[in-house]
């Protein structure tokens, strides 16, 4: 943030008090500093721990990881237990060559081509995430733009515009002018005189016609003025036949399909706002990064069935699902991590209204398909790198790569991404139909959908065995309930993870919940 | 585009037109393929060349280059004659170690560290110059994003919210909701009756409800909900304080500055939709990739004095600027891409309207100023990564760089893009005075400017000898007159570059111009 150095800023802000009044010195606070983007403040500052200290952290995703990253830089001795046969969680890309099996014996492997991937998962990192960006730079995990918005991508609703997918750009045009032309209409008919000073009703007649592209009439109509922003028939070239042709807008009830302004308004979503990036080569490789400091320090293929405290430590009972073999593990203190989907059914020595909130939390599904093209046709046919293409259909969106651009060759593509119901129906399905459903309800968008698919995989979360959901879903009122009793330290044990987060399904989430968590955990085990 | 093939897409247009009338028809059609997004058909198709038959191109920006390029593989013999000791014209990066010198003697020695540049001229592709896209293929240029629009930007207007900077999210979120509540409450009072439907009502008002993220009372108010968008006072989190608080929502007055909804509204310009690119470690990687395939054809220091024609070819008389020697070219045909600002003072043997049409054409100014900063306080201290600050300013904007993100070290920014009067404005001041009015302007967005700028370099167009303007301005009304005389075949003489063209001052404009004007060449020759 900007840092004014603190007398200068008070004179200045008391001047602005004095002029404007509180509105406006609350404005110039905010512009100076006040609001954050973020409330990561930096790495967590753990000093003094006793030497032999001892933490054992269930789950190896973010929220495992940077626990364990930052206790033992702190000093103490980390184990961390994981169920699956690999680090990461959630923060999970598949490759060619990747296995995916699901509860209820479906097994899918992954054909995809050398470079190529999906990102079942997280696959965008927003600029405010600074906890994220942050452990991305201590690792060194290199990063790339991710193209959120592409105005060339389409929007399709079943219901307007007779069906037919539209450019982003289009819509989106089409709907300030029609709200730009209505709020000068009723404007000029003095519907709000008794609202807007007559000052600012001429500057709302002004912006109403730059911003709405309105002509000297107040209208939005189709010319040479609105193409510049929507398209042309045909765009202004070179030489002889240089001259463009204006486009056709759509009419007023086109725009007023939710899928529509939904769009131009889902842009503005703080966690989708521009600038996002990812990493280069998968979003996994913040996991791998994370994995390979911990080297020696992970337990793969471990599955808790108990987790118990007294007086002197923690005990963890788990059993090596590849062997069979049962074990304990004794530590000074416990961090958990396990989603609360598996821990619900796993017995924990926590207190009765941690044990409610843990039982309580719902969790919400989601799909992806990733569909292998032969070729980048949205890029080398239409003009359309990275971004997304929205649709009324059950698979919400596809959405292009944002890395490999121009490249020949096979490329892979988010041929859905389910949520809601629709996460539940595709996840009934078998890998197959969810494919043949992604190519029925893409190939509104593409003509080129089946004739150049390659080969897909599905991921349903709801039937992954490691978690069987994809994230929480808190609401206002099961947080007055439990969220503090779900985050409260519990003797020696602490949560950690996204559901222990007002953000949700994000891998900030993840990692601030268990800064936090590791924080007080840490502050327990000095005061011991 | 979306290829359907003729007889079903003949029906389906067919069954559209009976069922919605003319309106969805033509809808349809644009849908299915018919609008292109840019006149760019491939590169130019030239067969049957004469042996020997010989070109001199005029200039070696890229319409020079490109028209180079194509008619060697055609089968001319081409000799371009370049003014400046470097090939690529306005296509120009500068970097540590060049110089510029400046009508009026002022010379400057650009110092910026290594990887570091300013790209005076043209510094972004759009998705639909699919010219420069294609050549930047064919040619090997390796291109990655340009980050156009970012949300954590500033807006400063003198005017409102006390002349202090605002994220770029939160006017954009104020606006559209100020604009959703006024629109809804002259919805309410029945002001639009007469012009909207019933159900188009309702259906309006839910648009503004959740575009402009109402409340249910549907107005605009500071909350959670709207913060979501706008940004938080103090954002979500993670642990036991995750939770967060809301923002101040600004004023309509303060929203209803032009600077701040000609900001949100500029992001829809066709040329500055997003996706764009930029080559990989500054833009004259394109010039310099069409050098290289022009290796031994590119005469440098090479001034035009004069243009003759007769029936058996063109004479073009030349100064090597290095040694004063003067020489005569002679060629079958010539390709003129030297801008009007310097051709309209040659001699040149053209008819009277083509003589009159270069002389009447205006061309306005920029200035770029580059300022390299000893780190990246911007990504470091306030989270943006690449895109813009807009000011009211004579800067105009600041941009930060949209290569290098995270890296440590300097790092260069555009410290002002002045257009219009400013430029000249820039261009009146020395390079000193030009770098100090950005510093000082600039601090406005960033208190950390004074502290930690390191160097800068000031390209004002208005005062380069090989251009003395930035590019052509062509009104409507010179257009009628003018256009078309300029463009046209003059014998064995034909004029390209952006001057030629309807776009103006995009290299896309350049390679569109040349395209058509050695595709008419061409023909010419064939008929010779």
């Amino acid at each position: 943030m900007i840092d004014f150095d603190a007398p200068s800023r008070r004179d200045l802000l008391a001047a602005i008090g004095k002029a404007g009044g509180a509105i406006a010195m609350y404005q110039a606070m905010t512009a100076l500093g006040h609001a954050a983007p973020t409330q990561f403040a930096g790495p967590p500052k753990l000093s003094g721990t006793r030497k032999g200290a001892s933490v054992v952290v269930l789950g190896s995703g973010l929220a495992g990881m940077v626990a364990a990253y930052e206790l033992i830089k702190a000093g103490y001795t980390v184990t961390i237990l994981e169920f699956q046969d690999r680090p990461g969680g959630r923060n999970y890309t598949v490759r060619g060559g990747d296995v995916i099996k699901e509860v209820g014996g479906a097994v899918q492997k992954c054909n995809f081509a050398p470079g190529n991937y999906l990102n079942p998962g997280p696959w965008r990192i927003p600029f405010h995430h600074q906890a994220v960006l942050h452990y991305c730079q201590e690792l060194g995990v290199a990063l790339e733009p991710f193209i959120q918005v592409n105005m060339n991508g389409y929007v399709h609703s079943e219901k307007v515009y007779g069906g037919k997918p539209q450019r982003i750009a289009e819509v989106g045009v089409d709907f300030k002018g029609h709200v730009a032309e209505l709020l000068a209409k009723a404007t000029n008919k003095g519907a709000l005189d008794d609202t807007v000073s007559t000052e600012d009703k001429q500057k709302l007649l002004e912006a109403m016609r730059g911003w709405g592209l309105l002509n000297k009439d107040m209208a939005y109509t189709s010319s040479l003025q609105t193409s510049a922003q929507r398209g042309y028939d045909r765009p202004p070239g070179g030489g002889v036949n240089g001259a463009p042709t204006p486009s056709q807008i759509a009419g007023l009830s086109d725009v007023l399909d939710q899928r529509v302004w939904g769009t131009v308004s889902g842009f503005f979503n703080r966690t989708q706002q521009l600038t996002m990036f990812q990493p280069v080569g998968g979003m996994d490789m913040i996991g791998k990064a994370f994995a390979k400091r911990l080297a020696g320090k992970i337990k793969l293929n471990s599955k808790v069935s108990k987790i118990a405290q007294d007086d002197s430590g923690v005990t963890v009972s788990y059993e090596d699902v590849a062997t069979g073999k049962k074990s304990e593990l004794k530590a000074d203190y416990c961090v958990c991590t396990i989603p609360l989907t598996i821990l619900s059914q796993i017995e924990v020595q926590v207190s009765e209204p941690k044990q409610t909130a843990i039982k309580s939390l719902p969790y919400h599904s989601s799909c992806k398909v990733g569909l292998e093209m032969k070729r980048r046709f949205w890029e080398q046919d239409e003009q359309i790198y990275g971004g997304h293409s929205y649709t009324t259909q059950s698979i919400s969106e596809i959405a292009y790569p944002s890395y490999g651009f121009f490249k020949p060759g096979p490329a892979v593509l988010l041929g859905a991404y389910a949520g809601g119901a629709a996460a539940y129906q595709f996840g009934g399905m078998t890998p197959a139909e969810r494919i043949e459903t992604a190519l029925k309800q893409g190939s509104v968008f593409h003509k080129q959908y089946r004739e150049e698919f390659s080969n897909g995989v599905a991921v349903a979360w709801s039937r992954l065995p490691w978690i069987q959901a994809c994230a929480s879903t808190w609401s206002d009122d099961l947080r007055k309930v439990h969220y503090q009793n779900l985050v409260s330290l519990d003797g020696r044990i602490v949560l950690a993870g996204e559901h222990c987060s007002y953000i949700g399904a994000w891998m900030e989430a993840s990692l601030l919940s268990s800064i936090d968590a590791i924080t007080r955990l840490h502050q327990r085990a000095l005061a011991a």
